[in-house]
């Protein structure tokens, strides 16, 4: 049985419609929307439409602020610092990615971090704004009030899966990487906990600090906890990496863990790299396909179909559900059924 | 038996007279001396004085550059290009870190590329010099004459290690980073096969893309070849971030693979980011301090002593090696020792 599916023009202007009736300025619902359905386009069903029904609810209870603008604790060309004041994440996230490329385009390069902002969603779906234009990109992302990956050694949570994103121009398709610094991720261990399945391998710890692939223990009184990529084996590398996009992004930006909670949070570090103004836009087009290229003609190994560049299959998948519609997790519209009828926005028609 | 210590002052000053009989300018050779020893004082054998002798072989053979300055390929207050033209790698990168700490105290950040360097060493002996300052510093470096990293899937490499090292501060010791994305590197493969000893896990491939923990596999015709970080499990993940990296090095400076090789060859991406002008210093040491003491709580799993922050162990034993010599491995002197003969330098003494 197929999934049902919509149109992504008609899932945007769903989307929209109940951010604005949910008292969204007009600006941020379109963004908000927009990167959403973008993350759905690109296949991160965990990270696309399944956020909005919790965004709702945190606009209701006041967590997620729906007018304003953040407010800037420093800009040089290169360097700016905003307070996200509780704002939409992606929204707030797509403006950085933005004014960064404009900047980078004079200066070279330019970093934004966003303290305070809501959560940011899919980071992959920032990453072609950017590359379309020539640009390097890196978007990382952490959750303060979040702590459920295990320091490397150690038996209890500490920091978050801190997930790095990063996307740059070859002369085909851009490379788009999306990788966390854990081995799996929240999302996916509510999931197949819920869903009562097994991890692949050893990828979290339970409560004593023994590995096991059994997402259900990250649930129970006393809990488990999620293992830094490299696992029990050599986790020094995930946990070392998490520790680095924890200081670029709550470090730098200058709010976090040490900060009281405040809700769903993402503190988000935004970069722009232009090749133009470094060693040249040609040189560095002629690296970038070299190497797409070389990985691409890779041998693979038994059992595998072929060595794939990241983020080639979800552009393939965008181009695909761009023509024939985005499939939608089966729990998705459900879940948005009720806030369309609270406020009464008519349901997007599936495609037969 | 203990092996052999020896006073960093006197390490650095013979490794100096070394290379300035081999014809390198002689504020250069400091530099090199410098940064060689200071990886050693943090304990990275493969990567400190035992550098030295294929250093000066390289000198000999004219594949290591002695004399003149970087040609400048861009210069933008945070975005400064240079062609390395194949000078001390060493010598190179802590110039870079130098002058991105130097701007970035203006201008918020400043990230340096630096093409066709010669090889740069312990990425982890740059980092002091800038958290010192307290700045936060990433150090990528990349080798386009080595592909001994598979990509995930195949069955040949592609990538190199591909390292990263970053360091920042925070009110008590810095936290310094030092990863490859391989999970095993070329050095310690390349020991390890020597001593017939196998690596702790499934940590490369053989000729056939079958897992092994055998380092002779890289030696062997057909070769094998080094897993990504997340092996045949995960290694998505180390290999889309060996790319990145991959870019940030070749792909920005403009020069790498898809170039004729060279020889040994360091490709270099320098960036510093200064806390004080992005959320500010204040909130930047309030939040690496919260969670260095908050990972150092975390109770350590069944047979581990204590969880620790990245570079703690190095600090201690730069401290130690300080105060009682620097140990080094016992193959560095007797290579060392003809050097010194061919160009009358007098070994340096042994502590007792």
């Amino acid at each position: 049985m197929n999934s049902p599916r919509y149109g992504a023009d008609a899932l945007t202007s769903f989307a929209t419609a109940l951010l604005d009736r949910a008292g969204m300025e007009n600006d941020k619902s379109k963004v908000v929307a927009e990167i959403l359905v973008e993350g759905a386009l690109l296949g991160h069903d965990t990270h696309g439409l399944q956020l909005l029904a919790p965004y709702l609810a945190d606009i209701e209870k006041g967590e997620l602020a729906t007018h304003g603008q953040p407010r800037v604790i420093a800009d040089l060309p290169a360097a700016v610092a905003w307070d996200g004041k509780r704002l939409p994440g992606t929204w707030l996230t797509a403006t950085a990615v933005d004014l960064a490329c404009e900047r980078a385009k004079t200066h070279g390069t330019c970093t934004v971090t966003i303290a305070r902002g809501h959560h940011i969603a899919c980071l992959a779906a920032y990453l072609k704004r950017a590359t379309d234009q020539g640009m390097v990109v890196m978007i990382i992302s952490s959750a303060p009030e979040n702590h459920s990956v295990a320091p490397f050694g150690g038996r209890s949570g500490a920091i978050t899966p801190n997930p790095i994103a990063a996307g740059w121009p070859t002369e085909g398709d851009p490379v788009m990487i999306d990788v966390s610094m854990s081995i799996t991720t929240n999302g996916m261990v509510a999931r197949m906990s819920k869903e009562g399945r097994r991890q692949p391998g050893q990828w979290l710890i339970d409560a004593d600090g023994n590995p096991t692939d059994d997402p259900a223990v990250v649930t129970q009184d006393p809990p488990g906890w999620l293992l830094p990529v490299g696992g029990i084996e050599y986790g020094h590398k995930g946990y070392a990496l998490g520790l680095l996009m924890e200081t670029l992004t709550q470090g730098l930006g200058g709010h976090g863990r040490a900060d009281p909670i405040e809700g769903w949070t993402g503190e988000v570090f935004v970069q722009v790299l232009n090749p133009a103004l470094f060693g040249g836009s040609e040189p560095f087009l002629r690296q970038t396909t070299w190497l797409a290229d070389a990985c691409r003609a890779v041998p693979p190994r038994p059992g595998v179909e072929r060595v794939r560049l990241p983020g080639e299959t979800g552009l393939r998948r965008r181009e695909k559900q761009l023509r024939e519609g985005i499939e939608l997790y089966a729990s998705i519209m459900p879940a948005l059924s009720s806030w369309a009828d609270k406020f009464g926005v008519a349901l997007p028609q599936s495609i037969a």
